[in-house]
C-alpha cells in the first residue's frame, strides 16, 4: 500500500506516472527493450526527449529564445555552472542569502568570480526574505542570484524580482512547476528535478539563448550550456530514465490543467495547513508570514522530545519523513505537486489527535 | 516481447534486474512507497548504498585503501574530474590515444593541465592498442590515463600497464566488471554505468585515498573527490534510482559467479563471434587480432550499403541496435555481460543467413 511521503526531495511522485514506468519497464511500446536500455541517440529516446521539451515549453510559458537542458549534478552542479557560463568578462555577481541552499550557491560561486551578497535573511535567523527595496546590488555584477524556495526554513519569494537589464538567475529546485512564473523576467532558471519534476539524477537548465557563448574555458564539458546546447544536450550520454520519468510528469501536469490548475491546489493544501498550525499554539511556525513557502512548511512542537515523538508515531499514521532537517529542527511537511489533499487531510487529522494526547 | 540489444550504451540489461525493478517500482519492499521517491539519507536508501559499495568491492576485489563514489556526469564528467583532482603541484599529465573516447578524454585535460601524448593507435589508423614498449612518458607525468576500451573501433587493452609510481588511471566505462583487475595497480577507475553496470546516469569512481587532498580550487563540488568522499558521495543529492539499479546488477552478477565467472562466457562470446567474421571475406574485422575488443565486436561487409541493410534487416529479425557508429561506420555488436551466449548464436544465424543472401 503507498503511504503519503512528505520527503523534502527526492520526493513523492504522482501514481500513475509510477504505474505507466512500471507497466513498460522491460518493454516500452512493444519495442522490446526498457527505456533504460535504448540508445539515447535512437529515434525512440529522441521522441521521448522531444517530448520532454514541448511539454515544459507549454507548461512554464517558455519563449522560443530560451533553451532548456536536461544536465547532470543536480542543483550543486549548477552552483558552479552559472558562474562559468556567465561571469564572462565581468568580475562581480551578486547573490540574495535566505538560507541554506542560497548560502550553497554562494560558496560554490566564490571559487570563480567576486561575490556580492546584496541582501540576507540573516537578520531574522533566516525566517524571511529580504524585500527588494533592501538589495544593495553591486555597480556591474553578470547576474543576481536567488533561491526562489528554501526547503530548510520554508520561506519561499511571493514575487519576481525586477533586475532590470542585469540576468536574474533563479534555483527553482523546489518549487518549480508549483506556479506560473514568467520566464522572460529571468536569464536562467534551474532545478534539479526530485521535487517537482522527476527522479533525481537529472537538472533542468532554462537559459536564454543570448546568455550563451561566454563561458570559462575552466568549465567541465558536461555543464557548458554553450557546448550542451549545440549538441541538443547529448554531448555525453544524458541520464535517460530520469529524463523519461520528468516526460511522464509533465504530461501528468498537462492532464490537471498546468501549472495554473496546479498552483490552485497547492494555495489550498498550503492555506489548509498553515491555518491548522496557526489555529493552536501547540504548534508554531516561525516564518514571517508574508515569506511562508507552499512547498515546504516547517513547524515546532512545545519541545524537541515531542518533535521526534510527532515524527515518529507519523510515521506509524501512514505519514512519511516529517522530521524537520537537522539544521533547523522541528517539522517540515514537504507538500510538493504530487502530495493530494488527502495527504495533507491526513496530517491535519493526525495532528489533533497528537494535540489531544499530548497538548 | 523482450529482443536482443547490441547497442553500445545506453545497453541491455540482465531481465531479471528489470523485473525485481518493475516489481518494487510503485512500493519498494512494502515500504509504502517507490525507491526512487525516498530520502538519499534514509536508512533504506542507504542500506541500498551501502550494499551496492560492498558487492562492488566483492566483485572487483578492491582493497580498504580505496574508496568508492557513486557520481553523476559520467566518464564525460570524469574527463574533467581526473585532472582537477590529480594535477595537484604538477603540470602535465600523460595520456595514450586509443580512439575517440581518449581524444575526448585529452581534449578535456587540456583546459587544466599540459598534456603529453605518451604513445598513439593513429599510425593503424586507431585499429590497435600501442604496446607498453612503445610509449614515451614524459619526465614528471602526475598521472598515465588509459580508454581500457574504445568502444568505438573495438579496441581493447589486454594487458594492465605498469607505469611504476606514477598513478595509472583508467576510464573502463565500457569493459568494467568484464573480467578481473587487479585493482592496485591503479591510482583511479571510473565508469560510466551504462554498460556493464546499470542505467546511464550514475558514474562510478574508485579512487586510492592517498590521491585524496589535492583537488584545485576552481574544480566543481559535484566532481569533487575528496569533498565526495568526506560526504559518503552524498554532499549533492546521487541519482538514487540508477545506483538502485546498479545495485541490483552487481547481485546478479555475484549470483552469476562474478567477474572471473562472467569473463569465461564474455571470452565464449567474443571468440565465437570474431571466428565467425574470419570464416569468410563477406565480414571483415580491421582490429589488430591481439587487441580486440570482447566488449565490442565491429566487423565491415562489402560495401557500406550492405552495412545498412545488415542493420536493417537484423532489426527484422530481432537484433537491434547493430549499426556502427557514424566515425567507423561499419557494423558493431556490443556484447556487454548482460548480452547472453543465445543473442550471439542469434546473430551469428543470421550473418550466415545474410551471407547466403546477398554473398
Amino acid at each position: 500500500m503507498r503511504l503519503f511521503n512528505f520527503s523534502p526531495g527526492p520526493a513523492m511522485l504522482p501514481e500513475s506516472v509510477l504505474q505507466e514506468a512500471q507497466a513498460d519497464l522491460l518493454d516500452w511500446k512493444g519495442r522490446g527493450l526498457s527505456i533504460m536500455e535504448m540508445s539515447h541517440r535512437g529515434e525512440d529516446f529522441l521522441g521521448v526527449a522531444r517530448k520532454a521539451d514541448a511539454d515544459l515549453r507549454k507548461l512554464m510559458g517558455i519563449p522560443d529564445h530560451y533553451k532548456i537542458l536536461f544536465l547532470q549534478g543536480g542543483a550543486t552542479g549548477q552552483n558552479a555552472a552559472v558562474p562559468l557560463n556567465l561571469i564572462g568578462e565581468k568580475t562581480t555577481a551578486d547573490y540574495i542569502h535566505t538560507g541554506h541552499w542560497s548560502s550553497r550557491s554562494i560558496s560554490e560561486a566564490e571559487k570563480y568570480c567576486t561575490v556580492n551578497i546584496a541582501a540576507s535573511g540573516e537578520s531574522s535567523g533566516f525566517w524571511h526574505v529580504p524585500a527588494q527595496s533592501e538589495w544593495r546590488l553591486s555597480a556591474d555584477p553578470a547576474y543576481v542570484h536567488i533561491c526562489a524556495n528554501e526547503t530548510i526554513s520554508g520561506v519561499e519569494y511571493q514575487f519576481t524580482p525586477d533586475t532590470g537589464d542585469i540576468p536574474l538567475v533563479a534555483d527553482m529546485s523546489s518549487n518549480i512547476l508549483s506556479r506560473p512564473v514568467d520566464v522572460s523576467r529571468f536569464g536562467v532558471i534551474y532545478a534539479g528535478a526530485q521535487k517537482n519534476i522527476g527522479p533525481t539524477g537529472v537538472t533542468v537548465v532554462i537559459v536564454r539563448e543570448d546568455l550563451l557563448g561566454k563561458v570559462k574555458k575552466a568549465c567541465p564539458s558536461v555543464i557548458d550550456y554553450t557546448l550542451e546546447e549545440k549538441f541538443e544536450w547529448m554531448y555525453n550520454t544524458p541520464p535517460t530514465f530520469p529524463v523519461y520519468v520528468s516526460g511522464l510528469v509533465f504530461t501528468w501536469l498537462l492532464e490537471q490543467g498546468g501549472v495554473e490548475a496546479i498552483e490552485k491546489t497547492n494555495i489550498a493544501k498550503a492555506e489548509k495547513l498553515y491555518a491548522e498550525i496557526d489555529r493552536t499554539d501547540f504548534y508554531t511556525n516561525k516564518v514571517r508570514k508574508e515569506d511562508r513557502s507552499r512547498m515546504n512548511a516547517t513547524f515546532f512542537l512545545p519541545n524537541e522530545e515531542l518533535d521526534d515523538r510527532f515524527a515518529e508515531e507519523a510515521k506509524a499514521y501512514g505519514l512519511l519523513n516529517l522530521k524537520g532537517h537537522k539544521i533547523a529542527g522541528g517539522i517540515r511537511a514537504s507538500i510538493y505537486n504530487a502530495m493530494p489533499m488527502a495527504g495533507v487531510d491526513k496530517l491535519i487529522e493526525f495532528m489533533r489527535l497528537f494535540e489531544k494526547k499530548y497538548g
